[in-house]
């Protein structure tokens, strides 16, 4: 930070009062050093920016170095009630990135970057939240561990805490982050610390092992959540299979989704498929592979069904296009691709098995192959390739590239979305694994982003036995005028619509919190409590995932800041 | 209730001011009826006792029928601020049964007893308290169901919403029970009913099969809890596989448990054994074949190790006794089975797999197999048959029985061990799955319980990839004098000798609760604090799992009781 704390821009929501957080900001640098409370307007601005207009501005950022830092920012912030909103890498894409709910101060967590504990015998490792998916890739790497990690399609800079507290999931049977993870240490509104689970016991041996400690388990409360701050987690990780498979299918055939989902579910209960299978639709695929085809849809939008049949067929792609994996001995393996096969016979109109040798082959062997069957293989490697990594934990940065779908100019060779303007919403409901709900909600989003303007890129993961996340990306370029506003309707029809159905989302934008407790008045009231409890001047990351009333009622630090103008 | 309550006794711990709960008495008659309100003595009595001695006593038991009526007799102890303890079945055996932590009131929610969801293609049925293992069992028989459903061994008239909140565990994949059940209608302290992950949302298609839902998971502040009173759950079950096969080993080497841990853990972690295997010591495995043998010891406690030994000859059975399931298609179970017996080739003296037809022909040949090979089949099939059956998902009556193990009578036909005097204390640590952990768990637990004048019946449950339940059953004779003071006496200073190694309990007695957040201040305040926030009153269940300190510093309904008495 540079001399006296000044604002560099006010935001229309509010107006902060200079003089009831510059006191703050000088504790803050006296804690943390000038060098890790930033004021710089241009750094500011671009943390505030998301994939989507927000509305709330960053004050400042701080860095903390340690959980005790952590700790007196938070105290700092309550004495001078201003409103902190903590991150980790900020890779929240489609949800909100970095942005706050409400104007208020980043708490930059990049700085805690310790792998803390590891066990390769009892496939562990405690992390903190500036950990990423790279990093624990790359440590895997270096100590030769028989380990496999879960990633996440995010990025290799992807925080492993922040994707596990927003419940991100991924592909191999370790998918569901948040079933994974265990022995939570917590800094809490107040700055008190409290560890979870059995990681509250000192010396206890299964600290990071034992999900469920004894007494109220309190670890969930702590995702999806501004009730503490996670400065330490552990998380588990698989042991490398004796065999691994790739599967990949396609079915022309729009209506042919219902019969696959409800072909694959027995699989998923039986624990055939033991891990998280993805199926995408064509216009998924395609943003997967490349820019909107401006000059063929003569700067047209949106791409309608008709032309997206066409494109279907151009690049050799169905409708639905899935994916899996099978993990395993060789035996297990085996049975396991016999029972996928027998599963989409007659089903889909291709299914190819794929491992490390056949994918090297094909690597080898594209032109010739494409000679003879027609198939270009090369085209089709360039997709399943993050994916195929993805399935056995190999984090990518492949998949970035698709948020700039609508833009006019290729994506960077370090694809920035919040920077570059790309626009992007992620409105993701959880779905019955069912054909029949299936089908439901992928035409329901269909209609509706047709209808709005936008393609509906639509992805399917079968994230539990029973529950299907579908991921529905309204994808735009922010630089169009008028897109935000378009955007932000189509994912407020298409939330309402959801609900209406009984599909509520998984996950909730920064700007779209009233959904959290629709209709759910006493549940909202206990929620309240809750935070009113752990965090009595509301100073934590308020609005966020707090069933807080969008007109607050009672009062907070963002009412305060508010009151505090004069 | 019959005229004016009386309480019939007074225990030494407090004195109950009558004056006090005598008109919430009378507001629950007009709530329930008379019937349902119990104030005779020795039904009173007969409530309060556990299978160990418990200080605190039973007023009255309060019986709603719907869930309206248990918010009605929330609201009248909080008018009155008289504590009331619910319970489902009450058959937490070994950890104190119904009995309260203090003195007050039982509210028994066996009469909510309906199923009132079930999908037969997503797998999950919604119960209420009072449903219990026998009722579900038969449900599910009775509609052809291709489902199976998890026991556990506690009896079939254990409830299923009562096992689950108390973290219980069974046989098969879905043995770890908390982490197969979700949306949660929960009666909260102050009498609010609030519904947990999805089911908050009316209508919501997932609201039976969405773990997380959206925001702070509240589930798991309502098990092992004194926060709420869960009136509905929902909980997976699994289809039949195509093909199931039982496993049985056994071990003569004291010394060759942790090869057998060691070689079992992979099977784990990579999917092979994806149900939770279960290993008993001699000791275990004689008490469930059996009572005493006061003849042979000549009416001598505590069977020694080389008595043991002699038993264990004479039996025929293992140091080390294990069992687990096969869950698959054909081809998976034959090759799970190659798996097993690879891993345990050498670290075993016998290995047998049973099917249904197998276990059909043991007992036709029972008498010429003995012949021909020496093994008791009779005997063996006695034992095996129930854990057969629960890695099946049967409930079974037969595992009660080894509660009357010391008593000196045979046990009835209708085994209750509260009624009949079994003195039965669980002490039960989370081990981390590797042999040198649970090696010395085990080891430490057999010279604590010798030491102290008990056989040390252990059974270790592999309950997930990486985390061992160990039970360590403390059983005696409550009829004989100085008994009920020792066995607690050596079930503290067990737990004092494994907190101390950092091996925490998953489950706490009703008069242990002491241990919930040893040496974890800010921990327990932070619990106190959401405690008081969710049931500012301290009406429900006061004391149990809610980190409240010995000698009361905050005001509580028990406090105010006490206060109460002139």
């Amino acid at each position: 930070m540079r001399a006296h704390p000044l604002p560099s821009s006010f935001d229309s929501a509010s107006v902060v009062p200079v003089f009831a957080y510059g006191a703050a900001l000088g504790e803050w640098v006296s804690v943390l050093g000038e060098e890790h409370v930033i004021d710089d307007s241009a750094v500011l601005s671009g943390a505030g920016a998301a994939t989507f207009h927000t509305t709330a501005s960053v004050k400042a950022i701080l860095r903390p170095g340690t959980r005790e830092e952590v700790q007196e920012v938070v105290r700092i912030a309550n004495r001078h009630r201003v409103p902190i909103y903590p991150f980790s890498s900020g890779k929240n894409w489609g949800y909100g990135s970095r942005a706050p709910v409400q104007t208020g101060v980043l708490v930059d967590l990049g700085r805690l970057n310790r792998i803390v504990d590891f066990d390769e015998d009892l496939a562990y490792v405690t992390v903190e939240p500036g950990v990423t998916q790279r990093q624990l890739y790359e440590f895997l790497q270096a100590r030769q561990s028989r380990l496999w990690m879960d990633a996440t399609g995010a990025s290799p800079d992807c925080s492993i805490i922040g994707n596990t507290l927003e419940r991100g999931f991924g592909h191999t049977p370790m998918g569901d982050h948040c079933a994974n993870a265990c022995g939570l240490e917590v800094v809490l509104p107040t700055g008190e610390i409290i560890e979870t689970g059995f990681s509250r016991f000192g010396g206890a041996t299964t600290a990071a092992i034992g999900r469920w400690g004894v007494g109220p388990s309190l670890d969930g409360l702590f995702s999806q959540s501004s009730l503490g701050i996670v400065t330490r987690m552990s998380l588990w990780l698989m042991p490398a299979p004796e065999a691994f498979q790739a599967f990949f299918f396609s079915c022309k055939d729009p209506a042919g989704l219902p019969a696959i989902i409800d072909s694959l579910r027995p699989l998923r209960m039986n624990g055939t498929l033991r891990s998280i299978s993805h199926i995408g639709n064509d216009y998924k695929v395609v943003s997967a592979a490349g820019q909107y085809p401006w000059d063929d849809m003569r700067h047209e939008t949106p791409l309608g069904r008709e032309a997206m049949a066409r494109v279907r067929k151009k690049l050799g792609i169905g409708t639905w296009n899935g994916s899996g994996g099978l993990y395993g001995t060789r035996a297990q393996v085996r049975e396991a691709r016999r029972q996928v096969r027998r599963a989409l016979k007659g089903k889909v109109d291709r299914l190819q098995f794929v491992d490390d040798r056949l994918l090297a082959l094909m690597a080898r062997f594209a032109t010739p192959f494409r000679l003879l069957t027609g198939w270009d293989i090369k085209r089709t490697l360039k997709v399943i390739a993050p994916v195929y990594n993805l399935l056995k934990g190999v984090p990518t940065s492949e998949t970035m590239a698709s948020t700039y779908w609508r833009k006019k100019t290729p994506p960077s060779a370090r694809p920035d979305p919040d920077r570059d303007g790309c626009g992007l919403l992620w409105c993701s409901p959880v779905v019955p694994n069912t054909g029949a709900h299936v089908a439901a909600v992928t035409q329901l989003a269909s209609d509706v982003l047709l209808t709005n303007g936008f393609e509906p890129q639509i992805s399917l993961s079968l994230a539990t036995e029973r529950t299907v996340i579908c991921v529905i990306t309204i994808s735009y370029d922010r630089a169009v005028p008028g897109q935000d506003e378009q955007a932000l309707a189509c994912y407020r029809v298409l939330t309402e619509q959801l609900l209406a159905r009984g599909y509520p989302p998984y996950r909730l934008n920064v700007g779209s919190m009233e959904y959290l407790a629709r209709d759910a008045q006493e549940y909202a009231s206990a929620l309240r409590a809750l935070k009113k409890t752990l965090d009595p001047r509301g100073i934590l990351a308020p609005g966020r995932y707090d069933a807080a009333p969008t007109s607050a009622a009672e009062p907070s630090a963002s009412a305060f800041l508010k009151a505090g103008t004069g």
